[in-house]
């Protein structure tokens, strides 16, 4: 399952030249980065509305889409998940899971 | 690295018997829901906010500081990554990237 | 000029009994408190997009856009700008603006 | 009480000149755009939130707190809430609510 990350970096990738009719992301792209940026507010927005409900299935899923269209972003910066993975392993192991926080506070 | 959304989960896990005073999760824990929730908030509008200034570097570790506190939300909801990451590939698997994304939206 | 909230705040009041095949506000009203909040992190998002930009113009329609948003949730909850304003003026009649500021952050 | 909107946009540019030492808001522009921005952001999180828990009181102090940081931001813009209000009159005086509203939307 870890690797689901990559793969959907793969898929997002291969996105860039899907036809924005038909694809969701490929829309997303044609649409630019205000609209996908957009999406990660929302996602954010109802993330802390599902919680607030005390609703952990749609918390679920609502992190989902959240990290979904963070991924999108990623792929439209020409970023990958593993620079972001990376950057939490690095603080994480370098300098212990306190310290990270902080400075990513 | 893909272990890395596991391991944190541990780590978070772990971090609910700490002490407020010197673990910063901990006094996320003991602050409550609402301050996890507007960590989230903050890091999404800081993402938004790097995107736009163009500087990938800074896109990056906005991203890991968003889905960290994501996984924060999510030890304190008594819920994995595991099953954010079951959604995105059940979403995947089953029925295309593209549907996922639809009824995501 | 200033009296536009509260004549806005009339129209809001009034549309709670509009048709939400024809009304904006009465189909946000429909679709419930959600909705409106996720119109209100929308406009949020999109005033940061629009500042980040530099587009003085934008930045004056989306936080036009926000505001009314937020008084569309102030009449779905039986509220009035009024109490709003009510709520800065004593803040700052009474306290002065930086005490204000200090409590409301 | 109608031009507490125009009374606090005095306050705010007087506060231009103030001493970020003592002064919230002179500290604010002294930080610059991403801090003001930040604000809004984290003041429609937490109105969000206010609503979620049907406290109406702090639902008046939230949107309170998110209007006083947008006039935050229309002063360090440069801008005037006039001008806010001017465009929510305009798009309903003109061309009635609802066709405010979507173009807004």
């Amino acid at each position: 399952m870890s690797d689901i990350l990559s793969r959907l970096a793969d898929v997002l990738e291969a996105r860039k030249s899907a036809d924005p009719e038909t694809s969701y992301v490929a829309k997303l792209y044609a649409k630019g980065l205000d609209a996908v940026l957009k999406k990660v507010g929302e996602e954010a927005t109802e993330t802390v509305m599902a919680a607030k409900d005390g609703a952990p299935e749609r918390v679920v899923a609502e992190v989902a889409d959240l990290w979904f269209h963070t991924l999108v972003l990623l792929a439209q910066q020409g970023l990958h998940p593993d620079q972001v993975l990376a950057q939490l392993e690095q603080r994480f192991g370098l300098s212990g899971l306190e310290e990270k926080a902080r400075r990513g506070g």
